[in-house]
Protein backbone atom coordinates (compact mmCIF):
# COMPACT_ATOMS: atom_id res chain seq x y z
CA UNK A 1 0.00 0.00 0.00
CA UNK A 2 1.32 3.77 -0.65
CA UNK A 3 -0.07 6.81 0.00
CA UNK A 4 0.13 10.27 -1.30
CA UNK A 5 -1.75 13.20 -0.10
CA UNK A 6 -2.23 16.14 -3.13
CA UNK A 7 -0.32 18.43 -0.87
CA UNK A 8 2.63 15.94 -0.99
CA UNK A 9 3.07 16.31 -4.83
CA UNK A 10 4.76 18.83 -6.57
CA UNK A 11 2.56 20.44 -9.40
CA UNK A 12 3.77 20.97 -13.21
CA UNK A 13 2.81 23.51 -15.43
CA UNK A 14 0.93 22.11 -17.91
CA UNK A 15 2.23 23.72 -21.10
CA UNK A 16 0.31 25.99 -24.29
CA UNK A 17 -2.12 25.77 -25.57
CA UNK A 18 -3.04 24.35 -21.87
CA UNK A 19 -4.24 27.86 -19.67
CA UNK A 20 -3.50 28.26 -16.59
CA UNK A 21 -3.77 24.06 -15.91
CA UNK A 22 -1.71 22.23 -13.55
CA UNK A 23 -1.26 18.65 -13.16
CA UNK A 24 -0.30 16.19 -9.98
CA UNK A 25 0.54 12.79 -11.31
CA UNK A 26 -0.75 11.16 -7.54
CA UNK A 27 -0.69 7.31 -8.73
CA UNK A 28 1.44 5.82 -12.04
CA UNK A 29 3.55 3.26 -13.25
CA UNK A 30 6.10 4.53 -11.08
CA UNK A 31 3.73 3.83 -7.79
CA UNK A 32 3.56 0.55 -8.93
CA UNK A 33 0.52 0.32 -10.43
CA UNK A 34 -0.03 -1.79 -13.61
CA UNK A 35 -3.36 -0.48 -15.61
CA UNK A 36 -4.22 3.17 -14.93
CA UNK A 37 -3.06 6.28 -13.22
CA UNK A 38 -4.42 8.97 -11.23
CA UNK A 39 -4.07 12.45 -12.17
CA UNK A 40 -5.03 15.56 -10.15
CA UNK A 41 -5.05 18.83 -12.19
CA UNK A 42 -6.05 22.23 -10.93
CA UNK A 43 -7.74 24.97 -13.47
CA UNK A 44 -7.39 28.54 -12.63
CA UNK A 45 -10.20 30.73 -12.91
CA UNK A 46 -10.75 31.96 -16.80
CA UNK A 47 -8.42 28.53 -17.69
CA UNK A 48 -8.89 25.70 -19.70
CA UNK A 49 -7.01 22.40 -21.34
CA UNK A 50 -6.22 22.05 -25.02
CA UNK A 51 -9.04 21.18 -27.03
CA UNK A 52 -7.79 17.63 -28.18
CA UNK A 53 -8.39 14.30 -28.48
CA UNK A 54 -6.93 10.45 -28.29
CA UNK A 55 -7.19 7.53 -28.34
CA UNK A 56 -7.68 6.98 -24.90
CA UNK A 57 -10.57 7.03 -22.81
CA UNK A 58 -10.59 9.50 -19.66
CA UNK A 59 -12.26 9.07 -16.06
CA UNK A 60 -12.56 12.72 -14.59
CA UNK A 61 -14.11 13.53 -11.23
CA UNK A 62 -14.95 16.98 -10.37
CA UNK A 63 -13.89 17.74 -6.66
CA UNK A 64 -14.32 22.11 -6.69
CA UNK A 65 -15.07 24.58 -8.95
CA UNK A 66 -17.46 24.44 -12.01
CA UNK A 67 -16.99 25.10 -15.74
CA UNK A 68 -17.83 23.33 -19.21
CA UNK A 69 -16.39 20.52 -21.02
CA UNK A 70 -16.89 20.98 -24.93
CA UNK A 71 -16.92 17.44 -26.58
CA UNK A 72 -19.27 15.90 -29.23
CA UNK A 73 -22.50 16.62 -27.00
CA UNK A 74 -21.72 20.36 -27.22
CA UNK A 75 -21.08 22.74 -23.81
CA UNK A 76 -21.73 20.85 -21.18
CA UNK A 77 -21.49 22.31 -17.16
CA UNK A 78 -19.69 20.65 -14.62
CA UNK A 79 -19.52 20.80 -10.75
CA UNK A 80 -18.44 19.38 -7.58
CA UNK A 81 -19.67 15.33 -7.61
CA UNK A 82 -19.79 14.95 -11.90
CA UNK A 83 -18.15 12.00 -12.90
CA UNK A 84 -17.45 12.26 -16.28
CA UNK A 85 -16.86 9.73 -19.03
CA UNK A 86 -15.17 10.91 -22.29
CA UNK A 87 -14.37 7.66 -24.91
CA UNK A 88 -11.41 7.29 -26.91
CA UNK A 89 -11.15 9.67 -29.90
CA UNK A 90 -13.28 12.35 -29.21
CA UNK A 91 -12.36 15.60 -28.94
CA UNK A 92 -12.92 17.54 -25.80
CA UNK A 93 -11.73 20.54 -23.29
CA UNK A 94 -12.28 21.78 -19.91
CA UNK A 95 -12.60 25.27 -19.22
CA UNK A 96 -12.94 27.30 -15.89
CA UNK A 97 -15.98 29.53 -15.92
CA UNK A 98 -15.75 30.00 -11.70
CA UNK A 99 -13.90 32.49 -9.65
CA UNK A 100 -12.48 29.32 -7.81
CA UNK A 101 -9.98 26.31 -9.23
CA UNK A 102 -11.59 24.00 -10.97
CA UNK A 103 -9.73 20.60 -9.46
CA UNK A 104 -10.61 17.74 -10.61
CA UNK A 105 -9.24 14.23 -10.51
CA UNK A 106 -8.52 12.53 -14.28
CA UNK A 107 -7.71 9.08 -15.33
CA UNK A 108 -5.99 7.05 -17.90
CA UNK A 109 -4.75 3.77 -19.19
CA UNK A 110 -1.30 3.27 -17.77
CA UNK A 111 0.11 2.81 -21.76
CA UNK A 112 -0.37 5.68 -22.69
CA UNK A 113 1.71 7.29 -19.78
CA UNK A 114 5.38 6.89 -20.52
CA UNK A 115 5.85 10.44 -20.49
CA UNK B 1 -19.33 12.01 -23.41
CA UNK B 2 -21.49 10.95 -20.66
CA UNK B 3 -21.61 13.07 -17.68
CA UNK B 4 -23.33 11.71 -13.93
CA UNK B 5 -23.82 12.87 -10.77
CA UNK B 6 -22.99 11.00 -7.68
CA UNK B 7 -26.29 12.42 -6.42
CA UNK B 8 -27.90 10.96 -9.71
CA UNK B 9 -26.84 7.20 -9.12
CA UNK B 10 -28.81 4.80 -6.86
CA UNK B 11 -26.40 3.47 -4.01
CA UNK B 12 -26.59 0.22 -3.00
CA UNK B 13 -25.89 -1.15 0.25
CA UNK B 14 -22.61 -3.54 0.31
CA UNK B 15 -23.52 -6.76 2.01
CA UNK B 16 -21.57 -8.14 5.13
CA UNK B 17 -19.09 -8.54 6.02
CA UNK B 18 -18.99 -5.01 5.26
CA UNK B 19 -20.55 -2.76 8.12
CA UNK B 20 -22.31 0.15 6.52
CA UNK B 21 -20.89 0.52 3.51
CA UNK B 22 -22.75 1.84 0.51
CA UNK B 23 -21.76 1.62 -2.90
CA UNK B 24 -22.37 3.33 -6.26
CA UNK B 25 -21.40 2.74 -9.79
CA UNK B 26 -20.41 5.91 -11.39
CA UNK B 27 -18.48 4.66 -14.49
CA UNK B 28 -17.74 1.42 -15.63
CA UNK B 29 -18.70 -0.96 -19.08
CA UNK B 30 -21.97 0.01 -18.94
CA UNK B 31 -21.36 3.64 -19.69
CA UNK B 32 -18.87 2.47 -22.23
CA UNK B 33 -15.76 2.36 -20.44
CA UNK B 34 -13.22 -0.06 -20.93
CA UNK B 35 -10.01 -0.25 -19.15
CA UNK B 36 -11.41 0.55 -15.58
CA UNK B 37 -14.30 1.12 -13.33
CA UNK B 38 -15.13 4.28 -11.16
CA UNK B 39 -16.92 3.45 -7.93
CA UNK B 40 -17.91 5.83 -4.86
CA UNK B 41 -18.33 4.38 -1.38
CA UNK B 42 -19.66 5.79 1.52
CA UNK B 43 -18.99 4.07 4.74
CA UNK B 44 -21.12 5.54 7.71
CA UNK B 45 -19.14 6.17 11.09
CA UNK B 46 -18.08 2.91 12.95
CA UNK B 47 -18.60 1.06 9.63
CA UNK B 48 -15.76 -0.25 7.83
CA UNK B 49 -15.02 -2.75 4.34
CA UNK B 50 -14.33 -6.09 4.87
CA UNK B 51 -10.40 -7.28 5.51
CA UNK B 52 -9.83 -8.78 2.34
CA UNK B 53 -7.50 -9.06 -0.96
CA UNK B 54 -7.85 -9.81 -4.37
CA UNK B 55 -5.53 -10.31 -7.82
CA UNK B 56 -6.72 -6.42 -8.96
CA UNK B 57 -4.97 -3.44 -7.30
CA UNK B 58 -7.09 -0.49 -6.25
CA UNK B 59 -6.85 3.53 -6.76
CA UNK B 60 -8.42 5.24 -4.11
CA UNK B 61 -9.01 8.79 -3.57
CA UNK B 62 -10.45 10.25 -0.01
CA UNK B 63 -13.50 12.80 -1.27
CA UNK B 64 -14.58 13.53 2.58
CA UNK B 65 -14.19 12.11 6.39
CA UNK B 66 -11.27 10.53 8.50
CA UNK B 67 -10.35 6.80 8.80
CA UNK B 68 -7.79 3.82 8.72
CA UNK B 69 -6.72 1.72 6.55
CA UNK B 70 -4.85 -1.24 7.27
CA UNK B 71 -2.65 -3.45 4.83
CA UNK B 72 0.86 -4.63 5.27
CA UNK B 73 1.86 -1.35 6.12
CA UNK B 74 -0.09 -1.81 9.44
CA UNK B 75 -2.77 0.48 9.90
CA UNK B 76 -2.68 4.17 8.25
CA UNK B 77 -4.43 7.53 8.76
CA UNK B 78 -6.13 8.41 5.93
CA UNK B 79 -8.00 12.46 5.17
CA UNK B 80 -9.24 14.21 2.52
CA UNK B 81 -7.32 14.84 -0.51
CA UNK B 82 -5.35 11.46 0.26
CA UNK B 83 -4.70 9.36 -2.53
CA UNK B 84 -4.24 5.57 -1.93
CA UNK B 85 -3.08 2.72 -4.14
CA UNK B 86 -3.63 -1.15 -3.12
CA UNK B 87 -1.91 -3.22 -5.16
CA UNK B 88 -3.00 -6.41 -5.77
CA UNK B 89 -2.45 -9.37 -3.48
CA UNK B 90 -2.65 -7.25 -0.18
CA UNK B 91 -5.35 -7.78 2.66
CA UNK B 92 -6.82 -4.40 3.26
CA UNK B 93 -9.76 -2.83 4.82
CA UNK B 94 -11.02 1.02 5.29
CA UNK B 95 -12.35 2.02 8.41
CA UNK B 96 -14.15 5.22 9.00
CA UNK B 97 -12.72 6.96 12.85
CA UNK B 98 -14.32 9.95 12.14
CA UNK B 99 -18.36 11.26 12.96
CA UNK B 100 -18.96 12.21 9.85
CA UNK B 101 -19.48 9.65 6.53
CA UNK B 102 -15.86 9.09 4.82
CA UNK B 103 -16.74 9.43 1.00
CA UNK B 104 -14.06 7.60 -1.39
CA UNK B 105 -13.45 6.70 -4.76
CA UNK B 106 -12.31 3.61 -5.63
CA UNK B 107 -11.33 2.57 -8.78
CA UNK B 108 -10.54 -1.08 -10.06
CA UNK B 109 -9.69 -2.39 -13.46
CA UNK B 110 -12.74 -3.39 -15.55
CA UNK B 111 -11.91 -6.79 -16.30
CA UNK B 112 -13.02 -7.45 -12.58
CA UNK B 113 -16.37 -5.78 -12.94
CA UNK B 114 -18.28 -8.95 -14.14
CA UNK B 115 -21.05 -9.11 -11.18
Amino acid sequence: MKKMSVTDVQAAEVPEPANGVKIRWLIDEKTGATNFAMRHFEIAPGGNTPLHSHRWEHEVFILSGRGVVTSNEGETEFGPGDAIWMPGGEEHNFRNTSPEPVTMLCLIPIDTTNK
